[in-house]
């Protein structure tokens, strides 16, 4: 662990708290239309389209394309199916938005600070880099670079992803580490050569329903990021 | 101008004076080597194979390569030249480090600092990814994200690079501000329909060597990068 000099974080759910943040979006857009909806049921079923579009992309099915523009496709079904296919433009283009203004769980910027002293840091998330400027602005994360998708030009967890933020960082795979509260993306950065630390957020999904151990090998687990600095600077 | 959201920067020469922190490199590597040449010289003569090099790869004669690579194939050439053809492997790998160890011209850091409290900034540099980071670090810029070649994989003036900068940012060319010293910079960005700042850099090439004017039309010519913030946040 003394080689590593890089730090890449999984952003949705590791650093963010998605699913709190889009029902109090979701709310704050339709509660003024008179529109009253099980907002978690619309959050999770907008985000349960996310890896079958991305599926679309690493298939070569669909070109790449940032993931604000496959959320709003995946919005715009959704709505339908919701029964909310009259929203207009202005409203799903707002509504599409939320995606950049999701807050942070408590110990991710404090953590971060910490980390950055030590090592080089960057997100390393599917989302594109105009949401993690959002989101890195709205929380007060301090990035070296924004690396991951958009950078790659492919999604998670495609090798190339976390290969081409080592070869950025001027890293060897085995000098980085990949950190995330999700076990697929942990298993596929370690086969790419990346150590690995699972963080985990039992919550996200909802209460008791977030991963709370890692269901593959990786090199550190920690029940937070605070816990995750702590052995990572020997405090 | 009030529609611009974004400043994109060039780094070498603009905000960091690299070729008198080069001729402090040279004399720190070879000094105590018992070499005496005459460093400004060294300097300009490795520069000036910085842009046939990137016209190779623009051309496409040379897959893209990071700068630090180009500059490494230069630096081999360059100690032939000046009869150092001996110097060996770890020297000439330190040598080449001192991309990423420019200071910044004095006015640089307090000016991203105020111009980042309105607009999202991010280098749009030929130089890569690790380079920037290591500069910002050394000098306290505080960017964004990271965009420029390595994002494009091509080289400025190739109108995709400044194209794809506002793209990450979610912007129309034209909400974005190309920042540069140099008039061929700027002509390309302006071509590429972004806004253009001209800062005055009289001695990136020696006492009086630099150019003090735009040589191209520009939307905004100033003297430093205070003047610059003063302009554009209307102190």
């Amino acid at each position: 662990m003394e080689h590593v000099k890089a730090l890449f974080f999984d952003v949705f759910g590791t650093l963010v708290d998605w699913r709190g943040s889009m029902v109090r979006e979701l709310r704050a857009t339709f509660s003024p239309l008179g529109v009253a909806i099980d907002w978690a049921a619309f959050a999770d079923a907008w985000h349960s389209r996310y890896r079958p579009a991305m599926d679309e992309v690493r298939s070569g099915r669909l070109p790449f394309s940032k993931l604000d523009t496959l959320h709003r496709r995946n919005l715009d079904a959704i709505l339908t199916e919701f029964g909310l296919g009259g929203l207009d433009e202005p409203t799903r283009t707002q509504l599409n938005g939320a995606w950049h203004r999701l807050d942070a769980w408590p110990d991710a910027a404090p953590a971060l600070a910490r980390l950055r002293e030590r090592y080089w840091l960057a997100p390393c998330s599917n989302g594109n880099v105009s949401c993690m400027v959002a989101l890195a602005r709205r929380n007060a994360f301090v990035w070296d670079a924004v690396l991951g998708a958009e950078f790659a030009c492919a999604y998670k967890p495609t090798p190339l992803v976390y290969l081409s933020a080592t070869e950025a960082f001027d890293c060897k795979p085995e000098q980085a580490m990949m950190v995330a509260a999700h076990s697929y993306d942990l298993g596929a950065a370690a086969a790419a050569g990346l150590r690995t630390a699972f963080i985990a957020r039992p919550d996200e999904y909802g209460p008791g329903r977030g991963e709370i151990a890692a269901a593959v090998a990786v090199d550190l687990s920690a029940a937070s990021l605070t816990a995750l600095a702590d052995r990572m600077l020997g405090a």
